[in-house]
């Protein structure tokens, strides 16, 4: 069964034909006909999420474990709306989200009918490809008919080729309802066109040859994006610092994986930023985490900064010099090794290496915290599973952190925006078999706390709250403090907890008030998977900030 | 005490001085320099909020009962996003919405810093201006100072004239909370165009003059638009038949208050739809509600559509034939009386006090449902509150009652989305001392649940929520029902209720399972004001539709 609408049809068979197989539903009349469509055919996974909001970033964490286009579908009006702030976060984190919107027909858009917007280029800032596509009334109307499949096409095949999202929008005039048990189109699919890699410019291999002081920043990747091998290869260059992110699931020896633990404590110290400085600087990856890495790079204006990636690049430190739009392991493949023995790489490791034992001190001496917190966490999480940072505070703790090297790691660092991290998590937990332990902040939690109204939460889901009654961001941030202005419109102080929301959806609570009660609890939540589990651990809010600030002076 | 970056001065004393006092903030560190310069000024009155998404839905609330402008400022990236939804609201129920949102400087957008996306006209579709101000350093720099004065005036002058919402994008730089104790800036304020009433055109009087049959239809207004006299004057020409919607705030007992009452039961009757049919339509107010007189006036190709208001005009009917710029009470002012004995409008008037009739044996009848729970609730409760209905059925069931003519009431019918009603029921709560009963469904109620996170919540707010366990409006549309497809992706049936939800916020919380418990719960509901009060009225999800339907039928 189907919608008898002549272009649903054509939408519900060449989503088919390509294999957009997981379709994320919001309630509404006016896309009945896909509704109708994509629910009545088997191949589809369907989800209902009745928030928009939630169901988009559900749908993008879906596709962000797929790396396959997901489609979210909506009814006219405000609906479409609450989609744009995951729209935007996965243009900019390069994740193939489709939306269809139903729509009235044009002539009905502004006549005053409820639940009509202007809906086309509604995104228009933020979306790879947007477009209408025409009403088919008849099967004699040929040439919309392939203009539908050539738009629809089209719009696939950007979200797979240039990763990221696309909108469709489609008007549909009632009788909304009525279904036919065959179709009566058969839509053609238009492939999309490979790129194949590009080759390596002379120039940059150049300079890469001749530069003594190479700086290779690992920013948000896929997991397993490089094999164990091509790390050694790239790592057993002498001239080579390579530093990574949280989220570049990237772990090894002989990589920095503190970058803010490098750099905070010899940011006023001349000498040590000097010898710092590359002659070259490459970034593999979507945005950089860490401030401190950008502000220190930012200073110097001499050297060169390469990206290297098939997707966008950024000047991120006002100094691009080239895009090299390459796979990175095709680079790594043609990599030439330097054999000179002055080592910038070993100086760095050793320095690093340094501040690590006198980290194991501070943090065998911190009270409880938010830091203190953060480190009983990450020493115990189990293997291989998928860990899921919110924004703010949560991904900035973790970056002090090296992660364990079975775990592969993701946060919306796109927009880096707080109101979706819960969703996209939950999404992710759908879309594969190893449990998902999303951790994240009290905000951050509260803002997206329709996540849980969500049907599909896996048994083995587990939700880390770090609460700190507030966002406890803005203790770390310039400005004055522990007035009016900042308790109430900067920190946003509050009392309230997770309790309740676990209660109405049915997820099992632990609370941690101290370091004392925490290791039962923890284990307690970590082993129980009979149905969701959330953790919310307090934190004493107006001692977290000198915690943490104290750890890069005790560095120094 | 307020920022020391020029720019941020100028908004504030410009808003200072065109009265713009409420001002709605979500917490963030780029928009440090407003919310440091509102907040400790004590002219302003601030609230924070932390979802943007209710923050912007709150500030319409407070802009709708004010009738004057109110500000929403956030920090930059998603942030504005989530105030997307209120604004295309407040541009079709014209309401005047200042977004402030603070952005990174123009260099800094796009190369892969955090919280950054393309702000600038970012709600293109649905603003009625937006602008993007410039960074200023230092005094010298006139031409820029002359720029953003004019530009700020231009934003609040439109926000204003035109009723709507408006954007102002605001570039700031590190460092931002540095503060000075005088601005150093005076902007000067530049006044409104004021636009005078248009005089009627002769062609439109002589049309009305001529015009045996006409049809005055009021549909979202601002209460008390016209006077008891008004109201009298224009209801004593026996060829105009004047009928009225529930958010239309009119009552008079010449004024068809039911549309759907009277159309509903004449929708097959072709004898009785050619005697409805009008020779002249006019309207005002903004969008209708009812589908019905929509549908039915679509049927005609013959009579003339005046619309009569300052703001836009729909051709809702396809048959817009004038839109008289011009206050409706000028208008009424001007009207000329026909004394035709031929009565248009006490035929009308007498054919629906017979359904009045018919109507008080079938309301004495039906059972326990959504129609029977909203017949209690209007039938008892207080005078002098402010009424705010939820989309979807809440407003479509009330639409069938006589209104308390001692209420004032209000809808987002803008774009009728179930996405913020409870937050903007909250903001008309905080901006007047009548009490405020917001009435809604369930799926509107858990949609906007971060509503109640919310700190400015008066003790004598009082929400009411039908819960029929899902979207009850979909038994009422067409298609097929009680299959999985339906229960699961339309009336997406759910077991919550809002129990958890009061807990959590400190609401007290009442529960009505059937007919038996209503009148204590309502009364202990409406007579507790020591703190917020929500009543969850259960009904049977599977018999609301029949009772409704049978209405119609019945009246027949």
């Amino acid at each position: 069964m189907l919608s008898d609408i002549l272009h649903a049809q054509q939408v519900l068979l060449l989503f088919k034909k390509r294999a957009v197989q997981h379709i994320v539903i919001s309630p509404g009349s006016r896309n009945a006909p896909l509704t109708i469509s994509f629910t009545n055919d088997s191949y589809f996974k369907c989800y209902s999420i009745v928030d928009e909001r939630c169901a988009s970033h559900f749908a993008m964490g879906i596709a962000q474990q797929l790396k396959q286009p997901v489609a979210v579908v909506c009814t006219s009006g405000s609906a479409l709306l609450n989609y744009y702030p995951a729209v935007t976060e996965a243009f900019y984190s390069e994740i193939p989200l489709i939306v269809l919107s139903a729509d009235r027909p044009p002539h009905k858009i502004d006549i005053g009918d409820g639940q009509t917007i202007r809906q086309q280029h509604v995104y228009a800032n933020h979306i790879l490809y947007d477009t209408h596509l025409e009403m088919i009334n008849s099967l004699d109307d040929q040439e919309a008919m392939a203009t539908n499949e050539r738009l629809i096409n089209k719009a696939i095949n950007v979200a797979i080729t240039n990763h990221g999202p696309v909108h469709i929008n489609i008007p549909f005039e009632e009788p909304l309802y009525n279904t036919v048990n065959v179709p009566k189109v058969d839509p053609k699919v238009v492939d999309p066109i490979i790129e194949t890699n590009a080759s390596i410019p002379s120039l940059f291999i150049d300079r890469w040859e001749k530069a003594n002081r190479k700086l290779v920043i690992l920013s948000t990747l896929n997991p397993d994006v490089f094999t164990q091998d091509q790390l050694n290869l790239i790592t057993s260059d002498p001239t080579v610092l390579v530093i990574s992110e949280v989220s570049s699931n990237i772990r090894h020896e002989k990589i920095i994986w503190g970058i803010d633990t490098l750099i905070a404590p010899i940011e006023n110290d001349e000498d040590a930023i000097a010898h710092l400085q590359p002659d070259m600087v490459v970034t593999i990856g979507g945005m950089i985490v860490s401030k401190k890495i950008k502000q220190y790079l930012r200073r110097f204006e001499t050297q060169y900064h390469y990206h290297i990636g098939n997707r966008r690049a950024y000047d991120t430190f006002f100094k691009l010099a080239g895009h090299i739009k390459t796979a990175p392991t095709h680079w790594v493949d043609q990599l030439s090794i330097n054999e000179t023995s002055d080592s910038y790489r070993d100086y760095w490791l050793q320095f690093f290496n340094n501040y690590l034992i006198k980290r194991t001190d501070y943090l065998a001496a911190i009270p409880w915290s938010d830091f203190r917190a953060f480190n009983l966490i990450f020493d115990s999480l189990p293997d291989d599973i998928v860990l899921q940072l919110g924004n703010s505070s949560t991904i900035r703790y973790a970056q002090l952190f090296p992660m364990n090297p079975t775990h592969t790691v993701f946060s919306n660092r796109g927009t880096s925006g707080i109101d979706g991290s819960t969703s996209t998590a939950i999404g992710a937990a759908v879309a594969q078999d190893k449990p998902t332990v999303c951790i994240t902040g009290d905000l951050s939690f509260l803002y997206d706390s329709n996540a849980l109204w969500n049907n599909y939460i896996p048994a083995n889901f587990k939700i880390i709250v770090i609460n700190n009654s507030g966002g406890g961001i803005f203790r770390i941030l310039p400005g004055e403090k522990d007035n009016h202005t900042f308790d109430t419109y900067f920190e946003t102080t509050h009392q309230l907890d997770a309790s309740h929301l676990c209660k109405m959806y049915d997820i099992n609570y632990h609370r941690v008030d101290g370091e004392d009660a925490f290791a039962k609890a923890y284990e307690k939540f970590l082993n129980d998977n009979s149905k969701p589990q959330l953790l919310e651990i307090f934190t004493p809010r107006l001692e977290n900030d000198t915690v943490l600030l104290d750890y890069f002076k005790f560095l120094k």
